[in-house]
């Protein structure tokens, strides 16, 4: 044991190196790539232990490979007193903060600390490294405190290490002015969704082949009454259809309704039809696949449509469930407290009055999930927006009024049906009703 | 000082309350009440305090008022030797777990950790509460050590605060096989997107009057080359259009194309000026809102389209802004090695060959962030999936061939031109060109 600071590197998981025919080294991970050049023997063996065990840091200088820090190829671990206190691990080229460290530092408010496997880890999408902390004495430190500890060397270090990585900031800094609009939440999620990592999975795979998908394609029906719905005739459809062109130039949102003439059951069937019904049999080899009229991400279509029927004629109160195989509700209840409070919070969106129809759009994650990762949820959210295009044109062709919903609580959706979030929950709302008088397009 | 374990409680912020006219005391929150019924003058005097001051929490049990507690209402602060360990803060009714604690415990795999002004804080999207540490002894204890630790009843504490609040869950436990597909930042950006939550602004609202909004309407122009971009005759275009429903129903999603007739500038211009133009001159009254083709919310309008040419009739290669106010491309660069990276990384994505022109939707994050707030990028994700809709709809009707992407690289766009991913980064992408040879519709 000592009580000396020592720093051991490594060539960090999910790198590849090799050899061109004239002998000049590289290294690939991802996008990243990293010619070395030729290398003399000290070098060469140097570079296949760094792939191998950790070396210390020292003979990186001495063998004139510092390089390979700087570009990201190696984690660094840093030990005190002979015990592994944190490692730096690069998710790309380094970008150190230039300048002097300032004296009063903060973590970054954009910097998340979350277990990962048996460790802690701290990182943060301003950052070019994660800090994985093997040490409760390196958790206290995030606390990042100035007084007593300062003379400890491996928390000046830690301090430094984290400076340099953007995860702790100067306190009197201003990044909090600067961009006082992003959320944590949001720019963590941005970046995870937004950058390929090295040993992060991102976008298709088949990681999920051999496991069960989580939902099949056709949703297990609620077992309230069925409503069946009326079935427009495309062809009839197609003949009085406005042309693209003007549906897309008329379009508007709309937020108020003709209470003394409100939407009728055979126009909700028409618009769901045309919006969202299943076009075919989904294939039942594994995964199961469907089409409907709006395009979604590699053909999973999780989303599903709860209608909250407040005035339509025809219709009666409550919450429903669209099955788009069947065109046809079922019913799961009625205008109960937890129903109410969806259609509130819809007019409170809008700032007007409650929709005729709320369409409640909900994702069965899983299907989603089980095959992209990193990127699942992001592009939920994209599917929700192509749905509500194709809602607002179809609404504008049948002379409705629509208006997509900015957001919404999906909590209260829950507490309505019943259903494990986890599994299925809201992603967006969509307010429909019958055209305020004198609106008529 | 004493190294008791003390713990004191008292009503968290943003909560309000009052008496109804027959004397009944209620308390209320976000969506949230509570109904008291008559209380006892000592209860009445216990509430007072509760509003103004830490009360020990062992009075709320002497004068019958627990159900404060269970309804979320109280934060409670643990001291340890007369130190303020931790606080225990409520974001709505308790929900504590059940069962008995196991004795081998892991922070879950949604815990976060982050600083939260001058404290650390440790929420979840599976929680009903955060934790705010005080003491950077509990900042060490989030490692969850079992051994000697143990016998210090502050941890021991610590740990059933943990688990009743679904932060800390069984090590044995079900958790990642239970939901393998959520990625942490997943759920937490869908918690925090979706869920009111008391005391975090949620939505569009006024707090940024009196700021200057981070970008006008119009973006400031890129100074490369211009190039005008044809205007279609729309009122042609709507003589030759097809219907909605026809467009609806033949969309597809194609990723092959027609090298030897490839798309020209002038579909380009057409496409561009039918998906995304601005149909008015923005109003300069601070807020700065215009019209295009397609539904943004807030009329906000923060997606910018980056074009990048790979194969298209009159134009020549590399990455380019649309003005949509001008219905002209500005030239960025080349195909630099950045810009075929962006068009590589779209060949992957689709799993065939690169696309004709490349298009590249960028968001001016400010503009939506400095009006909505937590559920801002939501709101973006959505948007991009609107434009994604209308750029299939209308390729279709122009006989082109569209396909949007599931994800990609915002660090290669900024690369690519240089802007800073704070301010502006990409956010979806979408692929174009001719109609494959056989393909016409």
């Amino acid at each position: 044991m000592t009580s000396q600071i020592e720093e051991r590197v490594r060539i960090r998981p999910g790198v590849s190196g090799g050899v061109t025919p004239d002998r000049c080294y590289y290294l690939l991970s991802g996008p990243y790539s990293t010619a070395l050049g030729r290398l003399s023997t000290a070098q060469q063996a140097l570079l296949h232990r760094l792939a191998r065990e950790p070396v210390p840091a020292q003979e990186l200088v001495e063998q004139d490979l510092s390089l390979l820090r700087r570009e990201g190829w190696l984690q660094a671990t840093v030990t005190w007193s002979g015990t592994d206190v944190y490692t730096v691990e690069p998710e790309g080229p380094q970008h150190p903060i230039a300048g002097e460290m300032p004296e009063d530092l903060v973590l970054s408010r954009y910097a998340v600390a979350r277990r990962d496997g048996s460790a802690m880890v701290l990182e943060s999408p301003r950052s070019w490294c994660r800090v994985r902390l093997h040490d409760s004495r390196a958790l206290a430190w995030l606390g990042l405190p100035r007084p007593a500890d300062d003379d400890v060397p491996a928390l000046r270090r830690f301090r430094r290490d984290l400076w340099a990585g953007g995860l702790a900031v100067a306190r009197a800094g201003d990044e909090d002015d600067r961009s006082p609009t992003w959320r944590p939440h949001e720019l963590w999620f941005h970046r995870r969704s937004r950058r390929p990592l090295p040993g992060v999975p991102y976008g298709k795979g088949d990681w999920a082949a051999g496991r069960p998908v989580p939902h099949a394609a056709l949703r297990e029906p609620f077992d309230g009454e069925v409503v069946e719905l009326a079935r427009p005739d495309l062809s009839r459809v197609r003949a009085g259809d406005p042309g693209l062109t003007t549906v897309l130039e008329q379009r508007r949102s709309l937020y108020r309704y003709d209470a003394s003439n409100p939407m009728t059951a055979a126009e909700l069937g028409e618009f769901l039809y045309r919006c969202s019904r299943n076009r075919n049999v989904p294939r039942t080899d594994g995964a199961d696949y469907v089409r409907r009229p709006y395009p979604s991400g590699g053909a999973l279509y999780e989303l599903e449509i709860y209608p909250v029927i407040r005035q339509v004629h025809g219709l009666e109160q409550g919450l429903h469930h669209y099955d788009p195989q069947r065109h046809r509700l079922e019913r799961i209840c009625g205008a109960t407290p937890e129903v109410r409070r969806l259609l509130r919070t819809a007019a409170a969106a809008t700032g007007h009055e409650e929709p005729q129809v709320l369409l409640v759009i909900a994702a069965r994650f899983g299907r989603v999930m089980w095959n992209y990762q990193s990127m699942a949820y992001s592009l939920i959210m994209k599917n929700v927006g192509v749905l509500f295009q194709t809602m607002y044109l179809v609404a504008t062709a049948m002379q409705l009024a629509p208006c997509a919903l900015g957001g919404g609580d999906s909590t209260a959706f829950a507490a309505a049906t019943g259903l494990d979030e986890m599994d299925e929950g809201s992603v967006g709302e969509f307010a429909l009703g019958s055209l305020p008088r004198g609106a008529a397009r």
